[in-house]
């Protein structure tokens, strides 16, 4: 068979090269079976004249074929289509292929989504959780990264370690140890992509299917969904003012783990207990159950220090204590830690390194110099400033437009707070009035495990300017109901 | 009680300052039982005259203790000992506590670790795997970086999306359409923190306990122990210098995947044939099998342009195309990705969203940036240049010191050469005698999933230039026996 004449469609303003577009058009001919194996295809010199282009055009069109196995030539006699490919012409499918998942899969694709909000317009976005960028020292961080963004081999070239950078982990053993009471050696500290890596890290290490976890409720939902995805099972306490109540604490029911905010509870606010802390490890060891303790925004607390971390109460090995530069560095940075006991370094590294190879040097790098120049604490004390007045500001604010219509944890901290509405509010409610009003409010239903959980929304102050912030607790107050007591 | 005199020890020579000292001490006692609850403590006057330092000091470690719960102050009468905390005074515990591990960890625990080689002196490392980091334009790359690292808040101050920042999944959906032959739309294209992050989702989403998955030997072995930690069983298929033997795909056999490298075979060389690529996704039709390509490094292809991928051959869904910029930019950037089927978008997306809150948005800015405006192929040309002239050196020096002693894929690609020994050499001999000798070459014995392993050892060429890789060749041609015809 010899194909004297092929139809080509050819269009010099595509983004396609010309070369490209006859590869892909003799390779859907072949494929298709409109070219049969055997077939002679035309010289390169005729395919060129018969589309008015250069003949080099062709000939790298017929190498690539060529080179793809679609096309052999012989010396002497031309350009053949390969024979080869008579076995097995696929027909167009029928449908696309939909694989069968895993019992994981399964688990993902039958949990609840979170629903997807409408973004409102608004003219004041209480929204939470993010630190404000224009704070950040960006001359020092560029400075810092300059330093590595040379030729140096070591920093760019290598995989680095899966633990981590080592001067950072040494940093943060530092700067932890003193800092945040907790007691760990550089060897301890484990850099993660973020809180989240080093949960999901964890909960493989821990939980078979249908293993109990204590959690808090309300409490860090994103990290409930990832324990069922796992397969465990929520064991929810409601916290009160002074964190997880731990007289309700299961008693021999084989529960894995506890995960909680000590430090600053999320997102209600408030403080765990000494005595509480103190029983709480007790529990741990009784039940040998490990205890995960998030202290994901201890650096922010605006009266003074903040109080020393759980793992610092620990002699026995049962806690594992996380942390997080997303709050007071950038979210965009993408690094975390965390600090293991004994038991759990050698399984832990193991897995972190057979799932990613570690967060990037060059970051790890000026993290490191960041916290050991001293440039760290000073931006803290920066953010502590800034937040202090932003919180003080919505405090007062709340006071004075919404006296004993709601309550709130009066402690100094974070970068939100979570407002308790009376018993009959509908939170829904406040939140959409308050979005017609142009103010973003969030509700704190989808951080509870109760139902129907008490009605709640929480304020982010950390974007938002003093003027911002009166401004919006006024249009707020207007839409939020039931003149109370301020102790419901 | 009343506890009129503290035995501290203080040293204003520490790390930590005198008040965390007292602090710490009192503590200490407290926890420990050496102050009851209830005993009250020195006034902080007289406990500052009697160990000679200011008031302030001490005032500064009992505010502490009294924040964290340690003390109560009672206006008039003094401070004292918390009383909460006899409830339940912890012993120190006999020995450290080792949770009970999941079946993953279980598996990770009893895996067989990757013997850990003394590194000996080398004056000449064939290290592989890894780009020349002196050919990076970190000019470029440094004013992409700053372009981003200004007080833009949507860069820094907001999480990304999980599925990767939009602008360079289009940049990259537009690379691999035109340069891959990838069949993709950017929303196809999700960015992950490395090809492993992207493998290791994949494995939760389709492999229970018990799956199989064919895989190619000797292959990329990193994988294979992610495989099997979550419990797969591999199939691994010997290949050959067209690839994986598609004649020997197993039948019928519940296989629920295929991981191979068509474009260049890791770490052998050669690439998949194109009558095996059509026959391979055959079979992944009629066993509903998926089949996930590694492009790992289809950049660094020397005489030409790489061949297409597999997945743009495939009709209908059941191809998983993964790519590294490791390779090609450097290692240290932590940046993957990978361009899944329909079927896949939402539980691999979940998936990710629940582990990791992606890669930095930064980052990927630039990567973005640095391949929409040319940077990235013209970067390519230069790895190309650079990297085929060493390849050619050690091709060269190889025939010329080795002969016929060793065989190798004359295909011009890739970082590296696995050559082939006789039968009967010993691969450990040689690299140990080629170790004595100052050149670092290595085994090939860790890729092969058949026992024996045909002996083999790998040569890196990206890091080293003319004279080392001649030197070393004849170093390493010194040290390997048995003569024999170059066909075995």
């Amino acid at each position: 068979m010899i194909e004297e004449q092929l139809t080509l469609s050819l269009d010099d303003t595509a983004a396609d090269p010309l070369y490209r577009q006859i590869y892909l058009q003799l390779r859907h001919m072949i494929l298709n079976g409109d070219l049969l194996p055997g077939t002679k295809i035309p010289p390169s010199r005729k395919l060129a004249a018969q589309n008015g282009i250069g003949r080099i055009t062709v000939t790298q069109a017929y190498n690539q074929l060529e080179a793809e196995g679609f096309v052999t030539s012989r010396p002497g006699s031309g350009t053949f289509v390969a024979e080869k490919l008579t076995a097995s012409p696929l027909p167009a499918p029928q449908e696309l292929f939909s694989p069968t998942l895993s019992t994981w899969g399964r688990r993902i694709q039958n949990a609840s989504k979170p629903p997807r909000r409408e973004k409102p317009r608004l003219d004041i976005d209480f929204g939470f959780g993010r630190s404000f960028p224009h704070i950040f020292p960006y001359d020092i961080w560029r400075r810092l990264l300059a330093r590595y963004l040379s030729t140096d081999d070591v920093m760019l070239s290598r995989y680095g370690s899966p633990l981590g950078f080592y001067p950072l982990r040494e940093a943060l053993a530092g700067y932890l140890v003193h800092q945040r009471g907790v007691k760990c050696t550089p060897e301890q500290v484990v850099i993660v992509s973020g809180a989240q890596q080093a949960l999901d890290i964890l909960a493989r290490l821990l939980f078979n299917e249908g293993d109990k976890v204590v959690v808090e409720s309300p409490g860090y939902n994103h990290a409930y969904r990832l324990f069922q995805a796992h397969g465990a099972h929520l064991y929810p306490l409601a916290v009160d003012e002074y964190g997880l109540p731990v007289a309700d604490l299961p008693q021999g029911k084989k529960v894995r783990a506890a995960f909680v905010t000590p430090t600053h509870q999320f997102p209600r606010g408030g403080s765990l207990r000494l005595d509480r802390r103190l029983r709480l490890l007790e529990w741990a060891r009784t039940q040998d159950a490990l205890i995960l303790e998030d202290d994901y925004d201890s650096e922010l607390r605006y009266d003074g220090r903040p109080l020393s971390a759980l793992q610092g109460l620990d002699e026995s090995g049962h806690v594992v204590y996380l942390g997080t530069f997303s709050k007071v560095l950038f979210p965009a940075l993408r690094l975390g830690y965390v600090v293991l006991p004994e038991s759990l370094l050698a399984p832990f590294s193991q897995t972190l390194a057979l799932v990613d190879r570690g967060a990037p040097t060059l970051t790890q790098a000026a993290v490191a110099d960041f916290i050991a120049e001293g440039y760290f604490e000073r931006h803290l004390r920066c953010l502590r400033t800034a937040y202090a007045e932003r919180r003080e500001t919505l405090v007062k604010a709340l006071d004075a437009a919404l006296g004993d219509k709601v309550s709130f944890s009066r402690i100094p901290a974070g970068l939100h707070i979570m407002i308790h509405l009376h018993p009959h509010c509908d939170e829904e409610d406040v939140i959409q009035k308050a979005a017609s009003a142009g103010v973003g409010v969030y509700p704190g239903a989808p951080y509870y495990l109760q139902e129907p959980a008490p009605p709640s929304i929480l304020l982010g102050f950390s974007g938002l300017n003093e003027e911002q912030i009166q401004e919006g607790v006024s249009r707020l107050a207007a839409v939020i109901p039931f003149p109370t007591t301020r102790q419901f």
